[in-house]
This record gives C-alpha cells, structure tokens and sequence, in this order.
C-alpha cells in the first residue's frame, strides 16, 4: 500500500510548494516508495490533526504516523534500511548542518524577493492568516518586506558555500544526492512553486544552477513535472 | 622522525594564527602524529620555496610534501588510513561544505572585527607587504575595513547552522571531532592568536562557545596551551 503524504497545497490544489514537504516527497522517491499524496491548504488543519501536531508534512505509512521532514527521513532510513541510504553511514550531524543553513541564512532572503507570490499562491480564505501570521513573526506589513533585488543578491552570497561544493562534487552530498541535497532543492521547489521570478534567481552560469537541473531531473522528473508557477 | 610543518608565525614566533595551519596541527594531533614545526613569517617564503608554491601550511613527511590543508588532510586520511579519520566514510563533500562556509561567509566578518590585529601581530618587517596586499584585495584602507561591532554581529548571524548543530551533537561532525571541526576551529584559533577581542566574540551562553572549549582541550588542550593573543 503506498505511503500517504500530508502536503501543503496551494488556491490550485495542484501546487505544492511547502520547501519541508519537497524534501520528504524527494525522500520518498530516493527510496523508491509508493506515495499518495494528500492537499492540505492552511485551513485545513483538521485533516492532519490524527497526527498530534499542525504542521506538516506528515506520513502515514500502514499504521505508523511520523511529522516533521528531519524524522520522516530518520524513519524512512530505519525502515527501509535495504534502500539507498537518505544520510550515508556518518554523514547525519553534517546533513543537519546543511538543514539548518537553509533554514537560518536562506529562507529570510528569499521571503525578501517572493512573500506576496507567495500570499497570492495561497487560498483566498487562507490570506488572512497568513498575513497575520507573517506579519507577527516579522513586525512588518509584508509589504514592507518585500525587496527583491536586495532579496536576490543576499540569497546568492549566502549560496556560496554550496556554490564552492558543487564545484568540486556534482551533489552537495558528492558522487549521489542525498538528504542534504533535498533540504537545499527544497527552497528551491518552493520558489519555483509560488513565484515567477524564481527563473531569474540564480544566473544560468552558476554551479547551483547547473545542480538544480540535475536535481529537477531526479527520480524521473518528479520535481520538474510539477506544477508551478516559476516552472 | 617527526613531520616537519611549515606554520605561519607573528613577530612573536611563538604566536602561531594561520586558520589554515591551525587546520593541519589539528590535523596531524588528530591522527596521533608527532610534529616539529617550522616557523614561517610572511616574508621568509623561502623556507617553503621547495613546495613548488607559496602558501603554508606545508609539511614534509620523510620524502613527500604536501601542501594546501585540504590536501595535506587528504594525504593524511590516505597515508594513515589505519588511524582515525579526518573524513569519515561518506562525508567528505558535505565537509568541504562547512570548509566552504568557513571561508565564504565568515573570514570577511572577522577581518571586520580584526585586521588591525593582524597588523600589529605579524613582523613590522611584513607590515608593508600586508598593508599593500590586503588594500588591495579590500579595495580599502585597512582601517577604513575595521568596523568591530557591526563584524562581530555579522560573524554570529553566519555561525547559525553551526549553533543549531551544536545543540544536538557535541561536534560538528556528530559524537567525535572530525575535519569539519577543524575548518571552523581555525577560524577560532585565527582569532585568538592575533586579537584580545578573540574572548568576547561569542556570548558564554552560546553553543559554539561551549564547543569550542571543547575543541581547546582536545589532545591533551594543545590549542588551549598554544601561546595567544586572546587566550
């Protein structure tokens, strides 16, 4: 039976752009499982409430419910340790470094460039919470976020170490992608979900660029099949 | 016989401050490796003419040299493979990663907040040969970079992935040191080395902080007991 996947969805059902969900649905495909994925807009809570907590992605795998996208892939590993490994013997402390990279130096810089791409992506009767929300969390208007250029040119900086790697390795994890890679094409899946402009992020010249059409081209085209406005 | 390291040295010999270098002791101490170091000022490059190049660190072990600490470590995990690992199976890419990091996004910072240290530690002899090289690179005066407060804040907003590492393993390579924690240790070890301000860089509070004690004591606290400006 396929494993069912709680994903954020958009106003159109069919676009997905939760970065967290990318990297589980990225997981699950590394391991070659069957998903059937389940839209959950913002207001739609109730539909994963079974889970304990609000947020997701969450997986129910016959009857076992794991949250949050780093323990999905620590479950995923466990339970199918016969399958290609999503942290490699070793590797696990320095995959979380990279999460949290993306998680603390990336993510501000690139709400600059697409926060209201993103306030439009989302189902009208989701807006107002979000925005409240948003607007809590930043002590600004989003509006006044909003500063694309600005947005772009720190996102680039912060890119550098990734840019340095993917000189040397066509992956961020070497040879193969693995987890680490899949937190990083995650922000990368949610730009290109909510927003236009994530076509004109990174210059074709770059070595990020060059990975994220690799990565696109993952497990048959998953990601680059999806919907999205950026696409 | 001992491996022959070529260190950069201050004024004071004794003062050892190279990031890079502070690498490779790590390094070799990691391995278990007996070491006689070889100090090198900025201006006494002939001493490393033989490597075929100019940068330290350098070392010669019987009739091989190696230069570049990447390299260096390399040989290292390759010459000494039955010795502990400086990249354990699997990681070397995602360690590059936090090399990358250390060198992008956090050397930058710190010079804001040093480099007038830097200048008063090394020779007076090498004073004009650094004076004239960095005003180039920095397309500024040397005083005109300094701006201490704003570069120590912008040096902790970069160290965030490592902060979250450390609130769950004790490295950044998970339960043991690795060359990963390396890369950033020197980085600590530059700063301790040339600046008094290198003790209050980061709060008591912090996890980094609370790692890089840990990193001091290491091998018998041959980091702790290194001779140091902010020591």
């Amino acid at each position: 039976m396929a494993i069912e996947m709680f994903d954020l969805a958009g106003g159109d059902e069919a676009l997905r752009f939760s970065p967290y969900c990318w990297r589980t649905r990225m997981a699950l495909a590394h391991k070659g499982l069957d998903v059937a994925t389940v839209p959950v807009r913002f207001g739609e809570k109730h539909k994963i409430e079974f889970s304990g907590q609000k947020l997701v992605p969450v997986i129910r795998d016959g009857d076992k419910t794991v949250s949050d996208s780093w323990a999905i892939a620590e479950y995923l590993d466990s339970a199918y340790a016969d399958r290609p490994a999503l942290f490699p013997a070793g590797s696990k402390a320095l995959t979380s470094f990279v999460r949290h990279w993306t998680q603390t130096r990336l993510s501000l810089p690139l709400m600059r460039v697409m926060l209201m791409d993103i306030y439009e992506t989302i189902d009208p009767a989701d807006r107002d919470y979000f925005r409240t929300s948003r607007e809590q969390r930043f002590g600004k208007k989003l509006e006044e976020m909003m500063a694309p250029e600005e947005g772009r040119t720190a996102f680039n900086a912060e890119l550098a170490p990734a840019r340095e790697v993917l000189k040397e390795a066509p992956f961020l994890n070497g040879d193969a992608p693995a987890f680490a890679d899949y937190c990083l094409f995650g922000i990368f899946m949610f730009a290109r979900g909510v927003s236009p402009r994530a076509r004109t992020l990174l210059d074709a010249t770059d070595t990020v660029y060059a990975w994220r059409e690799r990565m696109l081209d993952l497990h048959n085209g998953l990601a680059r099949n999806a919907p999205g406005k950026g696409a």
